[in-house]
């Protein structure tokens, strides 16, 4: 099978992350081009992402080409939210699979719109950028309340804070761009649509100009009964903090914490350990393959030497000896300057 | 640039892992050619990573000729460890970059052996398996620790659980397949030979075969002064547990804990804030891209669809409405059933 | 000084604790009298208190006659809610000094009553038992949001949670005998006035009553423009739990996880480390001292004994010899049963 | 029962520690006398304490007085460790009960001395000041090894830190006044002597004066074949903390970390939920009640007032109405400047 050949539409922050993690970090996938309002951004990109991709990444200029290409399987779109429903009627024309960041159109009439043209296409083939979903906490929750173990679900406490953001962002961003993550959470881990929201607006925070609203409170009503709430605060100064707790009839559970899923069910707080080292460790044999991957094909070592694996076999070695004596063992290792020249 | 051919020899456990790593979650790198003393079991691993690889990974017998192949750029070697010195000076001999599991072999003199002879061939070849420096948490607290930040290093409290190991597993493989790995990381996180070593054995938990000596206590004392305990139970029946503690002159910081590096400084106990959610949820975003990436190939769609961003943006219409009035506001949303017939 | 003499009237559970406390671990005071509907309850709990304090408890059948009796100095009213007004009316014309069980009374008229009337006496005597305040960790919030480290707050997030009440718990009493707690939390925290409220109702538990509307979600809007919010959930099955997170403009500060005042800021997450060990271990240091009282006037040894000190002694003395000889040094110790006989 | 009359023999900080503890947060007990080598420091301490203690606190010159009066019932050693021989003598022939600080005496031969000449006696009088014993968190971890639902203790790794110390505190008074904790702790949660100990000395860190050797870290070995480790580092700079994990065969528990007993058992990490309100704020109505005491005898009020009642009561009146009508209630409430003139 060959690789997937990926076209990027807009390549501001989140469209140059998504380029890399394309080049760089994503098996069966190439980059063969990318488009961007201001070409000279896309062509610095495309210069950087070039030495390890050949025969390199095209710079196109009008995105509806960009979609149309040839040599384009499928297409990331991160452009601004108003140019999406162009973007992803031309993908649907063309058949080709788009990954759309959030939002998928700027209101909800468009949004309907597409959905109905993709349906009339009789194939899915828009996926939209709700990377919560993949956040492996958020997965585990979800599968920990699909599971039934805690009851049926009742409350959804959420919390979603970025460090500050640009003064244009304004109050109508923070529903829009930011409340939208936890309106996908709340409709996706409990399984069911909203059907009222409340958006409370305390005093605002000094620390933004005048007129924008932040932090904001809101409470989702949804069509199962359960209920959630949100915090969203977009010029919180510390950092960033995304966390979510979800109260069910025998229990909660909670994530965002770094530990995974923090239950508390059963008289007891905590949460699981991980069965094996592969679970704990998975992250880090990526890490170290990819990088093994990267400098091998550069001519060189990004890890650790056949002189550390010696260096550790001469002290394994005498702790062999301390087993078996009980006492201590002095390590007998030979001279780095000699050996190494 | 084209893709890195890589083979890999042996695949238990780790290299059957390393494998599908190689296939699924690596960039610019391809498995041509997997070997296995169970040539049955590389048969099924080809199998089953074949349909995602095209022209197919070839199992081959002897893994010196795998070794020798024309189309293996690079090799993992994930064979038992006595079967490394050979494979490692056939690497050496072809030239050929090597990702070696631990122990680098099995005694001192046997390691230095490699150690000198791929030091007479004039390049560095040969990265040893000591992943835990490319864990994101191992790495960060290195990183603390060269800083200065909290002064010169003095002590290290180390912890390595495993749930269970398989009754085969004795006394002596602690010390060189489990403690190897505290071993790297005093050298690598201090920066210092050790100088001696004792392994104390508390008396052994009745839940493992007569005469295995688990769990052992070990005290390193490094070339610089400094000092490290470690730790090792590997039938600790709980589940798989790493954690390690620093401890320098202005403080201490501890890894394992699921949240990154908890440092006690400067009268307080805590860690950093992400800075931006790409810190946060970097794991995400890679997990969604390779995932869409994966249902793409297959002609399917394995996340949000448009009907969630259409649902996502009848929300947040009604939270606009809400946010101006400060009154509930009803969610407008078309009927599923009806729009997808 | 002589200590205060104290009545309790009505010892239920929260009535009896009062009561144990003020006999037990309460210096400078004396319970003198208790009263309570059920008399036989009020017996057995004086009695049982009885040993360790003399000349003994009465029991008082009226509690306008304990709160009228010249041997008490000042009155605990640990009596069902709608006997407060009067209780607390008695108080007053007597003079003596209260500490109410919250609520203070049933009704906002009668309540503003009992202020009045107090106010025209021209002395404060009521305490209501809006216990929170005394924990240290909501005092140490208290404390932090006041410094105006983190700046001005600006929201409130309140967990309040039992693991379950009496089927006779009510949707009224969620408002009234747990969320009041919130209630007070909030005024006193952020130094303003509650203006509204609204208390969301998701739909219940099914593990409660029918007509029970349990979890409730509150929401508080403050007259300097913070707002709070309130999950109450009185059958929560697996225990109980208070939070409790204040987000000011320049970072946030939750209690109720356990160690102590968790904050977010700056750019870090954390929190204090304690100065000293009288710090750490006050609360050990006052029961070590408390058990040793109550011991000793029983004649007895409730603690570490003799042999203790001597057994570490020995093993001190060997640690200093290991410390010199930098090698392991054996204990010497006397055979405990020749030495006790 | 009239109250026990307490002694205190030395009143540095540990002595006026406990001498203010037994005047005001020990109930059923009385202090009638101190003493220390420093007349001042005794007069300016019984003065400070006298004012909420009547008939005033004796100024004793010689220990042994104290130790002989009529008026002492029991009596707290926390003089200089060389003096414990002969005071706790003193006490012994006087059939006093005494709470002698750690340590008992200076070695073990005079601690010997001590133990035989009570055992002589006939009656057990002395307590040594062992204190972790009480602290809630060591006597949880306690209560769960003897439970032996983690099967056998084997290893316990202990974790002692102090912000710093004098520079009079030499290398042995790290292992005769700190470790000693550590001595306790091990003997008392596996319940075995300690037959052998090895103290290793690491290079010192650089903050502390020439020839002291901190920190150092120590390896127990017990009688029942489990061992210890304890890191005691007096001059840490950061703050106080001590921390302990029991390794038993099915599991592991941790104390110091601020919440509780953390158990890794049974596939899970984690620990337990309070079971009502009274375990959760146990302390804080203690501290309620204990301050409604000393404010209630000086004629003030030092907590929630009546106003606060009132307050309180009218939120959850518009609380009521809410839950009635789904609706946001305005709250109804007096001027308070009205009211209370």
């Amino acid at each position: 099978m060959t690789d997937l050949r990926v076209g990027v539409v807009g390549v501001g922050v989140m469209g140059a992350d998504h380029a890399e993690r394309v080049v760089r970090r994503t098996a069966g996938a190439r980059l063969v081009a990318v488009c961007d309002a201001d070409r000279g951004r896309a062509e610095a990109l495309a210069a950087r992402l070039a030495p390890v991709e050949s025969p390199g990444i095209r710079v196109v200029d009008d995105p509806l080409d960009l979609i149309a290409a040839d040599d384009v399987d499928a297409v990331i779109l991160a452009s601004p939210g108003f140019a999406h429903a162009e973007q992803l009627f031309a993908c649907l024309e063309q058949g080709k699979p788009v990954l759309c960041e959030k939002p998928l159109t700027m209101d909800a009439a468009s949004a309907l719109e597409v959905v109905e043209a993709e349906h009339k296409g009789g194939r899915q083939l828009i996926q939209v950028g709700f990377m919560r979903r993949f956040d492996p906490e958020y997965a585990a929750l979800k599968e920990l309340l699909d599971s039934g173990e805690l009851g049926r679900p009742l409350l959804l406490h959420n919390v979603h804070r970025n460090k500050s953001v640009a003064p244009a962002f304004r109050s109508e961003m923070i529903v829009r761009d930011s409340m939208v993550h936890e309106v996908d959470v709340a409709r996706w881990l409990f399984g069911a649509e909203i059907t009222r929201i409340t958006v409370h607006t305390p005093k605002p925070t000094s620390l933004v100009g005048d007129g924008v609203l932040d932090p904001q409170l809101a409470v989702f009503e949804l069509a199962n009964g359960a209920m959630a709430d949100v915090e969203v605060f977009v010029n919180f100064q510390v950092g960033y903090e995304v966390r979510c707790e979800a109260v069910a009839e025998r229990g909660s559970a909670t994530i965002g914490l770094g530990s995974g899923v923090l239950t508390r069910a059963g008289g007891q707080w905590g949460g699981a350990m991980p069965a094996d080292f592969r679970v704990r460790f998975e992250q880090a044999y990526d890490i170290e393959v990819q990088r093994w991957v990267d400098a091998t094909v550069r001519g060189e070592i990004d890890g650790p030497s056949a002189w550390d694996g010696y260096a550790a076999a001469a002290v394994c070695e005498a702790g062999l000896e301390s087993l078996q004596t009980g006492r201590p063992a002095e390590v007998v290792i030979a001279d780095r300057g000699t050996v190494l020249g």
